[in-house]
Formats: C-alpha cells, structure tokens, sequence
C-alpha cells in the first residue's frame, strides 16, 4: 500500500535540486529563454527521445555519454533547437560546456525552437554563467523553456510508502506544436529524489510512455527534439517499485494532458477511446487516426457532432470493423448505433452540447473483439494556422 | 506511334455518351445536384474504389453485379454519401432504380456529401424520371457532383493511331476535401469510345491509379465514397494498348491535379519530388509524409520557406536518410545542403519569392539510393478550417 499526494512547488522543493531561468537574448522582450536543472550531487539519468531519423544535436551530445552515466547538470534553451546543424551542432555544445564557470560533471543540453540555425553560443555561454546554482525558482525555469506554449507545465507529488519512508517526483515540460503519437517537440523533465535501482529507471520510463507521451496528438508532426530525462538523486531513501510506477505514470499523464490542452490553438482536449477492437494494436491505429485527422479535428473545433467523420476516419484507419457492429458515442449521447439511424435532431442537440465542453471523450465500440487504447487530441481551428503560419519552427 | 490532342469538349462529345444534370432538391438555392452519364448501347466498366473499410452503399451495390457486367446509366447525386447507411442504403438505390421509367440496365449510382442521413430518395427519383436521356450537356453534371469543390473538373482528349484510325477518352470529376493517398472524396467517371478489350481495362486503371490519384492529398483523410469509373461502349473500333495506358494516365493526372489545385482552400499546388532514397517504397513514404504534414501545409501558406519543417518530417517518416547527404531545393534554390548552411539572406528572399507562385516544386535528395516519388499536395489556411469547421460531412 501506498499514497499518492500532489503538492505544490516545482522540482525544486525536491531535495538537492536547484533550477532557475533568466533571459539571454535569444527571445525577444526579455523572455526568458535559457534555464538550468542542477543537483548537488551526481544524479542518476535516463532518457526517451524522438524517433526522427534527424536527431537533433543535443541528442547525439547525450548519446555520446556512456550508458549509466550520472550528471549534476541540465541546460536548456528555447527559440533555437540545434537541429539539422551537423557536426558543428555538437561541436557547439562541447565549446558551450567546456567554457561555463561551474562546477559541472556530464553536462545535458536540452534545446527547442527554430530548426537549421546555428546556436547563438557566446549568449548562452554569457548567460549559463550568470546562473546561480543555488536558486529555487521552478517558476522561471518553466517559463524560459516555452515556446508557443500558451502556459508554463508543471507538476509535483510526494508518495508515502507503509514502512513510514517517503520521496517525491515533479515534471517541469514544454508541449504545443508537434506533437503527435511518437514524441514531439515535448520536453519533460522528471527530477526524484526517490532510491530507485538504475536498471528501474528506463523500464519504469519505457513502460509509462506508451499510454501518455506517445498517445497524444496536436498535429501529427514528430520533432527533431523530442527529450523526457528522468533524473534520480536518490537522497530520500524511499523506493517501492509500484508506486514509483504508479506516480512517473501519474506526472507523465498530467505533463501529457497538459500538452494536449495547449496544442496550438486548442480550445478542447478530447479522449478518443477506441474499444472492443480486434485487438489492442489495431485500437490504437484507430484511435490515433481519430486524434490526428483534419477532418475531426475541425469538426471538433467547430462543435458539429459529426459522426460520419468519425465514423469514415476508423474505416480509413483500415482497422477490422463492420458498420453492422459499431457504436459511437459522444460521453454518453449515442449517436450511432450498428447502422440504426438513432441521430433525431434530439440527438443531435444533445451530442452538440457534449462538444461545447473543453473536455470529453469520443468512445467507438467496434464490436468485434477486445482490444482498446485512448489516444488524446485536441481541436484545430484558425489560431493553428495562424501560429504555424508565421512561426519559423 | 500516335498522336495525343487535348480536344474542346466534354465527355457527351464521345459518340454514343449523353448527360445532364439538374437541381432535384438536395441542395439548396436551385444549385445542380443530381446527373446521369447515358450511354445508347451497354458498355463494358471497370471501376477503383476506396480502400476505407466503411464502403457507402453505392459501393456495395455496385459490387453486388457479376464481374465483367455491362451497364448503360450512372445515377450521380451529390449533398447526401449514402454511407453508414446500411442494408437500407442499399435497399434505397434498388428502389431508385426500379422507380425509374427509363429503359436502363446494370444501372450504376455514385454519391457524395453527408454521411450517415438517409437518401432524400423521393426526391431523387422524381429528379431522375424527369432526365432527358439524349441531353448533351456535360458542363450540367460536371456542377451536379460538386460539393465543396470550387469548379468543375472536366478533360477530354482525342488519340489518333498510326492506321489512321481514331478514339476519344474524356473524364469528368469532383474533387476537393478528404483528398488522400489513397483515394478520397473523388469521384471520378472516365468515357471511351477506344475498342479496349475488357480484360486491359481494369488492369491499365490500376497501373495509372498509383502515380495519379494515389499520389495526392489534400487533407490526408480517405472519404468512404471513393470511385473511379471506366465506362467503355468500343464504338470507335480504334485501340492501341500503349496509347491507351498513356492518354489514361493524362486523363487520371488531369483530373489529380485539378483535385489537388481545389484542395479546400487551397492557393497552392506543391509537387513534392523525393529522389535517391534507399527505394521507390521509402521515397514514397518520404512524399507522402510531406504531402501531409500540417507544419509543411501550414509553412506553405505562410510562404515560409521553412525547409527546417520539410526535413523534420522526413525524419519523422523513419525512411533512411543522413543529414549529412540530404539537399532540400524549392524549384532550383538549395535551401540546405548537406548539413552545411546554405541559408543566407539572400537564399531565403530567393526561396521565398519560389513560394509566392501558385505552382511549384519542394525536392528532397536523400543521396542515399536510387528510389523516386512524387507526391501532389497544397497548402492549408484559414479556409480550409472555415470550411471543414461548418460543412457536415
């Protein structure tokens, strides 16, 4: 047995970890753009990252380590991803952490932003050493990390375990465009100060990130940059395999469901739950071509409960499935039924005022097996264009 | 050796082939929404249809007559798909048919519009009783199948052998949303007087249908719809198998591109050409990725000469590809090259300026085998949510 609680702060009401986030001149304004994670001691780390074929220079950095190494230090920009640049990329990371003032083992560099430019070095170099590695202000860090992030994610947790022993897990992440199925520009980063065993912390990461990062969808884009670092200092003494399972799935859904409430121009964060399919492959195919087709995604955004979209999407989807046997529902309102016409405008009235909420799910019964997943997805309306219009990613 | 010549007309203008269309009650404000293609002796057809698993009715019953049937009448109505319709959608169209005092036989129906809602079937079938079936007047149909389309679609095309002899081939289509690789909601109806045997009929529709409607995506939605149909009546006693496969192949190019240019919303028809991927398979699925993705669609509206966007999602389609081989152009401006930063000032104003026009080509070079592809897409702006957010499919 043991307890989950959220509680307020940020990463660093964990013990021993420190962050803060400051302006280097990357953004314009004064928005803060460069932030730090710090340890004061050496953490243990592992790590998801995207599946594009271009990984992006901070990723081949990272790789670079040898497996089961440990850091004290985490840097992380936004309006530049180091993408796309080449050796050189990489060569700017060594120059940037090779010149930093602080006292740094195995140094992570974390960027988002525009693909194909290099790195303004000098400024981060300039601004990585004005930190000042005893700072708590997870709030900063949230915020430098942005991008089109309409808000800061966060979020924290303490676990009790019977024997009286206790640790905590907090997230700091930045979501909005790109994100789709297989990671996206998403970064998460999950500081603990729980004892896990090294050989724990991808299996618990792996196991986790197939139901939350992988299931959502803004736009069915995968970045270049797509990171999630679990960090582990270790400090509490406290571990049970099973609520740390319970709790990273706990942060990891929250930071996803976060990020599926800020796709760019979201308004609704929808679940579409496909169950009784042929098999649970075969519900999720289904359920993430519903969370990445135009077609719902504007009739959502629109507020028309459209089934037929809904209904053509899972054929499209090429999944097994009969008309005969499929059954679609907004929450609880029916609106088609094994090919019976049951949508009287009563029906419709009702399924139209589901789609009014900023949540809800869209549930198909396929009928034809036991298989299910949910894929999560939001809305796309005009401020989607409009974003990635002008932005030059 | 033959001869091509786009030829002035419409389908009607093949000996033998008559059509119409008129306003039977479907649509609103007296617009066309029902025609007929008529043919005065039977011919041979051969059709593609959707590879969504939720077929429409007119599908299903199309599919009901033994292979190699002869028909003479195409019933086409736009404004309601007859699809999620069930065994009553198909018992719909046999009460069509036998209401209809024209003497018809194998008679075809093709629909398009909402899903779900049953065929306003007395509507139809007063529409349908009141055709002239020697009316000549394909500019008619061509507006009668539109829904969201914003003109119509229509080629016609005379080939002359080098016996002196001579047939005609002519198509007429809708287009528009749910455009996709694989079929969409298009329906296209393709006429010839060519003696073609019917055994080359479905086997040259088949080799043309890859490169051609295969190879576009508006929205990369597959409607439930979807059908090409290749009527034959063989009055011209004039064939030649390599002429026909070639003068096919413009016509299913034709009216792809026409499709593609009507995307909804569209200003911008994009060729995305991969070459020297690993294979024609993987070069297929780099084009596609491309002709999908909504960062790309977004970029392209924004004449954004983004290639930051072009390469991500080439990575994120997993073929096999190296930053370090890879040249992204916009028609003849290098954008990136092999890793190096070729993106100058003034390569940007120059890509920029490639971006304005209503035509053009993105190539990506993976440099990494001899595969080829071609993909057709567009851009994606506020009109196509407008749209998509008001147009109950």
């Amino acid at each position: 047995m043991f307890t989950i609680l959220p509680i307020k702060g940020f990463i660093d009401s964990i013990d021993g970890f420190y962050c803060d986030g400051i302006h280097a001149g990357l953004k314009p304004k004064g928005n803060k753009d460069l932030g730090f994670i710090y340890s004061d001691t050496l953490c243990d780390v592992k790590a998801v990252f995207t599946l594009n074929k271009f990984q992006a220079a901070p990723l081949k950095h990272y790789q670079n380590y040898e497996k089961d190494f440990q850091t004290n230090f985490v840097l992380v920009n936004s309006k530049n991803a180091n993408a796309l640049t080449g050796q050189k990329g990489i060569d700017d990371i060594n120059e940037i952490f090779s010149s930093l003032n602080h006292e740094i083992t195995n140094p992570i560099m974390s960027s988002t932003g525009v693909i194909g430019n290099p790195l303004p070095k000098q400024k981060i170099i300039d601004g990585a050493n004005s930190f000042d590695l005893s700072s708590k202000n997870g709030e900063n860090l949230s915020q430098a990390i942005m991008t089109t992030d309409a808000f800061p994610k966060t979020c924290l947790y303490e676990v009790k375990l019977e024997d009286g022993s206790s640790f905590k897990i907090g997230a700091v992440a930045k979501g909005a465009g790109m994100i789709n199925p297989n990671l996206a520009t998403m970064l998460c980063f999950i500081c603990t100060d729980a004892a896990i065993p090294t050989e724990d912390m991808q299996e618990l990461l792996d196991v986790n990130i197939h139901t939350t990062f992988n299931a959502i969808s803004v736009d069915g884009d995968t970045s270049t940059n797509d990171t999630v670092l679990l960090l582990a200092n270790k400090k509490s003494n406290s571990y049970d395999k099973e609520a740390f399972k319970e709790v990273l799935r706990l942060v990891m859904h929250d930071m996803a469901m976060l990020m599926v409430a800020d796709g760019e121009g979201a308004k609704k964060a929808v679940a579409f739950e496909v169950i009784n399919a042929a098999s649970n492959e075969e519900a999720e195919i289904a359920a993430k071509a519903l969370s990445n087709s135009l077609l719902v995604k504007t009739a959502l955004f629109g507020e028309d409960p459209n089934f037929g979209r809904i209904a053509s999407t899972i054929g499209a989807s090429r999944v097994f499935c009969d008309d005969s046997k499929l059954v679609i529902s907004y929450n609880d309102v029916v609106v088609f039924n094994k090919g019976e016409i049951v949508f009287t405008k009563e029906v419709e009235a009702a399924a139209g005022k589901v789609l009014q909420n900023d949540k809800f799910k869209v549930i198909c019964d396929l009928g034809v097996g036991e298989g299910t997943f949910t894929a999560y997805g939001c809305d796309l309306g005009y401020r989607y264009v409009e974003i990635n219009a002008d932005y030059r990613t």
